[in-house]
C-alpha cells in the first residue's frame, strides 16, 4: 500500500481520489465534532459546503427536520441550531437525529474526495479505529490518501500531526505488509514524532488553536487532543456519513 | 516580521503575495539551476510557464537569440538549447546571454508570485545570502512568504527542507527582531532539523530525487544539496530575473 498525505485539498483533482481509501482529517474541529455526534447516537450526517445547500437539503428531507449545524469563521451560522463544538453534540441533543453539517474547510475536503472507493473520517479521537480499518480493508488492495482539511487552502499543523500519527500507527502495526510513504507522508510522520506526547500543547500553539481560543473555544481544543477515546468509524456512502456498525465491521469494501 | 511558507502554489490567490517579500524555492531543480546560470554570468532569465510562451518571448527579443532552456517531466524540451541541469549552464555557455526558462513547477511558482514587493530565488546553494537580504530589507517592514514550487501541486520534501533551513537561519540571526512563524513555517523548520547534516541523503530519498536519479540526473541532486556555495542573489523585476549586483547590495527595496 502506498500512503500519501495531502496537507490541503487545494490543487488536487477530484479524480485523484478515485479507487483510493481516503481518510479525511479536520481536527479543529469538523472531524472531531462529527465523530462525537455519531458516537453520541446521531443517525446520519449530510455534509454540505454552502449555507444555502444546508437549507435546501434540510427542506428536502420529508420525515423530519434535521439539525442544522456548522460554522463560518469558527462561529455558529445564523439560523442554525448548533455550531461546530463537540460538546454541543450530546446524546440528549443528537440521538437518532439527522444532521446537516456545513463548515468552512472540513465538509469541503470531504466532498472533494467523494469519488473515493471508501471515505472515512479521522481525528485524534478515533485514529486507532481508522488504522485498524485501513489495515484490514481488502488486504491493502487500495492506496491510502490522508486528506487534511487545512484552513482556507493553507497548511494546518494539527491536521498534519494527526495524519502523521495515523501513518506512525500504520507502520507500527503493518502486519508484514509493505507500506511506502510519499514525501508528504514522511513529513507528516516527522511532525507527529516532534509533538508525540505533547499533542494538546501543539494544538493550543497552532494558528487555528489560538484563533479558537480567542473565540472562547479552548475547551474544544482539549476535547480534540484526546487520542483513541472513541470507537466510532464514520464512513461516507452516497454523500451521507454514518457510523460503521459493529456488526458490519468486517472491514470489507463499502460500495 | 511574520514568516509564512506555502508548500505548493496551489489554491493561493495571487494577491496573497502583494506587498510581501517572496522567496521562491525549487531545489530540484529550477531555482538551483537559475542561481547557477546567473552565478556563471548569464545576463538575465525570463521565466515562462508554457513552451509556446518561451518561443514567443524568444522571437520578440531583437538584439540576440536567447538560450531556450527548461524541461517537461524532467527532460529537455524538444527544440530547446538546454534542459534543467545545473551543469549545462557553465560560464562558457551562458556568459552574457539572455535565457528563457520554462519548467513544470519552478517558473509557474515564480510567475504566480509576480505581484510580490520583492521576489528572490533561493536554493540550498544561496540560502545564507537570501537570509541576509531578507533581514536587511527595509528593516523587516514586510512579511516574508517562502513559496515552495512543489511538484504538480504536491508537497516536495526537498523544497520544504530548504524552506526550513531558511527559517532556521532567520531565527538564529534575527538581530533582536521579532519573528513569528506560521504553522507551515514551524513545520518546515522541524523538517529541516530532522535532516540537518543529511541534506544530500534527504534529497536522494525524496520522490523527485528518485525520479531524477532514474532519468540519469543523480549528479544534479549532488549539485543541489550543497549549502551556501553561491553568493548569487537572483531578484525578479518586471518579470525578468537578474543578479542583484554587489554594488547595488544595499538590500533596499527593489521597485
Amino acid at each position: 500500500m502506498k500512503v500519501d498525505v495531502f496537507f490541503t485539498p487545494a490543487g488536487i483533482e477530484e479524480t485523484a481520489f478515485n479507487d483510493k481509501i481516503v481518510v479525511v482529517i479536520d481536527v479543529l474541529r469538523a472531524s472531531t465534532t462529527m465523530i462525537t455526534a455519531l458516537e453520541n447516537g446521531a443517525k446520519e450526517i449530510i455534509p454540505v459546503v454552502e449555507v444555502e445547500d444546508a437549507l435546501k437539503v434540510a427542506s428536502s428531507l420529508f420525515n423530519e427536520r434535521p439539525i442544522l449545524s456548522g460554522e463560518r469563521h469558527g462561529k455558529v451560522i445564523q439560523g442554525f441550531d448548533l455550531g461546530n463544538s463537540p460538546d454541543e453534540f450530546a446524546a440528549s441533543v443528537v440521538s437518532d437525529k439527522s444532521l446537516v453539517f456545513c463548515t468552512t474547510n472540513g465538509t469541503k475536503a470531504i466532498l472533494k474526495a467523494k469519488s473515493a472507493k471508501i471515505l472515512a473520517l479521522c481525528a485524534f479521537l478515533n485514529v486507532s479505529v481508522v488504522k485498524e480499518f485501513v489495515l484490514r480493508t481488502e488486504n491493502l488492495e487500495y492506496n491510502l490518501v490522508i486528506l487534511c482539511a487545512g484552513k482556507e487552502n493553507r497548511f494546518s499543523l494539527e491536521d498534519a500531526i494527526c495524519a502523521g500519527l495515523l501513518v506512525d500507527k500504520l507502520l507500527a502495526d503493518k502486519r508484514g505488509q509493505s507500506i511506502a510513504l510519499s514525501d508528504s507522508a514522511t513529513a507528516a510522520r516527522i511532525l507527529y514524532e516532534k509533538f508525540r506526547g505533547n499533542e494538546l500543547a501543539a494544538l493550543r500553539e497552532s494558528e487555528h488553536g489560538r484563533y479558537l481560543a480567542s473565540l472562547g473555544f479552548a475547551k474544544d481544543i482539549e476535547a480534540a487532543a484526546r487520542i483513541d477515546v472513541s470507537q466510532a468509524l464514520p464512513i461516507m456512502e452516497d454523500s451521507i456519513i454514518r457510523l460503521q456498525k459493529v456488526e458490519k465491521r468486517k472491514f470489507k469494501r463499502v460500495d
